[in-house]
């Protein structure tokens, strides 16, 4: 038996990505995005939402580039400050001891200590109401040599990523490999 | 030590999210996005990628409508197949047992085995390359009421739902929490 909950932002999992980017002085900055996802294979592009007045918007529309750092788990409470505080009046990197580091593809710093990264150049921008969507093309991943699982693929179970469930609030760890895509769905082929 | 994997969609973590529609002939279908989240907060929307050869593809923009049921980790197999298969050739919930109902305020069917589900509203499509990106207006969220928490929030340790790693192709279950919104942070603060 469902209940109806109204119109609201109930869906799970959604990501916990720091999103980074220069401000107009030239200040590194990184918000948090729980709204975002990855939204096209070729060209290979994701979107992040960022409301209109938050100081990560103009730094990420003057320089049509952004960055995206994965949050591991080991770092939960250093990712939530990223959202607590405004880059306006905060060094977030100087508050957290995070580091900061110039993208090789874009002009935009994603975050050292996070273990795998996505240099995006900003390609689209759609106001949708309080958040305007946006969409990076991917320009590079960068993980970790040690989180690893061969030359192309990132480990999840050592990158460790962080997942965010909206409403209750609360970030989780990744829990262990129950099915294997493209795979399990087999048994229900004729 | 970082190591460049190139232009590639790796984030981490995305969702397994069940794309429902009724096709040009009014039948039922399904397919699994793991290219999508939730995108705006007012009006609360979520965003999916479909491919335009797809065959939910022509249902969503004749009906400006779809649901997005969250896969829970119990139902794995049956949401891989979902993927696996077009609905142009296999009616997806006769081959799973799966149970089509109609929204009940937008032209698109859910899975009523999956426990929380949301209907959309086709507000925007984007076409962005491979994918075109739709955005639903968030009309209403329908959770199973013994996985609620209160009266407003899903429970995500009992919703359970999957977490999908692209790359290396794998489904998880959702972690434990390692730490509460708007909360951990504080720590940082001055």
């Amino acid at each position: 038996m469902k209940k109806s909950l109204g119109p609201a932002t109930l869906a799970f999992p959604t990501p916990v990505w720091a999103v980074g980017s220069y401000d107009e002085d030239g200040r590194p900055n990184a918000m948090i995005a729980a709204w975002g996802g990855i939204c096209c294979s070729q060209p290979p592009c994701l979107t992040v939402s960022v409301r209109p007045g938050r100081h990560t918007f103009a730094g990420i529309m003057l320089r049509k580039a952004f960055t995206v750092s994965v949050c591991p788990q080991s770092l939960a409470a250093e990712a939530d400050f990223l959202g607590l505080v405004s880059g306006r009046k905060t060094d977030k990197f100087a508050a957290t001891g995070l580091t900061p580091v110039r993208g090789e593809h874009v002009d935009a710093p994603y975050i050292d200590e996070f273990p795998l990264v996505v240099e995006c150049a900003l390609i689209h921008s759609y106001d949708l109401g309080a958040h305007t969507m946006m969409v990076g093309e991917i320009k590079d991943v960068k993980c970790d040599a040690d989180k690893l699982l061969d030359d192309k693929h990132p480990d999840p179970a050592r990158v460790l990523p962080l997942v965010y469930a909206p409403g209750v609030g609360t970030y989780h760890g990744l829990g262990p490999v129950v099915a294997k895509g493209f795979h399990a769905g087999k048994t229900f082929m004729k």
